[in-house]
């Protein structure tokens, strides 16, 4: 029965290199779950001086309930598609935390349960455009959690998606989906 | 003299409708902050159920140190596009905080020391574009207070700019620095 449990509160980091969309990422994520999701969200940039190496992340918290305290200490879930981002984020993922990395970018790993994807290969061989990456990982990422729902993610990214480009960034969703469910599956056959 | 002041803490809030880009004016103005001024910046969006009523906000800190507490609370500038945004915030603001609102769509303001611009439609009418009144607001608002140098700015919203759009943004921030110089005038004659 796909009952909805209540989140209490996920912490998710997308990082990445600047010009990857990282930004808007969260920022789709963060509009699924509070306007198309009805929860709670907070989105969040910090910009030290690590801002000026190129590195881009951005942080989501959601939940069903109230959200104290808006920053991301452990996250949840971390998507890395650069090695950068991957190298300063992923040692505060919480302990079984999700790691999603692009595989093709990012060599080194410090877990061995992360879930690597050539995101970026496939964002450019299904929609011709590899910018949409970031919206394959978001797929990824919600197709595997459901932190957000799929309908809510949907309507995010066509809403936000500049204009002409709603069907690309629909099939780069797709991508992201049925990557999801490729990975899952061997572990749904328990 | 034109000096260089080193800025402690300055709390800014951009608000306005769904669809009039303040989240992204919060992007690009704290992008201008850190990548391009060399600041530390924060930028938040929190989205409670009132995400889902139509209003939009974007939160920004900028500041020469650390920024120790990540959250807006009392605004050093709030920037309205709406009367909903304008009635919701505007009790939040420092006292001799600066208001700035959009004279057209906000009818109602609580202090008399109010800046009120035709932001929309002197957005629409110099650019033909009434979406580029998000960045009209950024040049008026950094043209009157310098919390980033307006090459910073410029640099930031070319890079943020959809591709195509760069010329008619500049034509946008440029709208903003000369209402600032108009507004600014008086005073600097004294």
């Amino acid at each position: 029965m796909p009952g909805k449990t209540p989140i209490d509160r996920i912490e998710i980091r997308l990082a990445g290199e600047g010009g990857q969309g990282m930004i808007l990422a969260g920022i789709i994520l963060a509009e699924a779950a509070a306007i198309y999701d009805n929860k709670n969200a907070i989105q969040t940039q910090v910009y030290g001086p690590e801002a000026r190496g190129g590195a881009s992340k951005a942080e989501v918290i959601i939940s069903d309930g109230e959200i104290d305290y808006p920053e991301v200490i452990n996250a949840d879930i971390l998507v890395a598609l650069s090695q950068e981002a991957c190298d300063k984020y992923a040692p505060n993922l919480k302990k079984n935390g999700l790691l999603i990395v692009d595989e093709e970018n990012v060599g080194r790993v410090p877990v061995t349960s992360a879930i690597k994807v050539p995101i970026a290969r496939l964002a450019a061989e299904t929609t011709g455009k590899p910018i949409t990456a970031n919206v394959v990982a978001l797929g990824l990422l919600v197709g595997m959690t459901g932190v957000v729902s799929r309908q809510a993610i949907e309507k995010a990214v066509t809403a936000r998606a500049p204009k002409g480009t709603e069907e690309l960034n629909r099939i780069a969703l797709n991508t992201g989906f049925s990557l999801a469910e490729k990975i899952m599956k061997p572990h749904s056959r328990g």
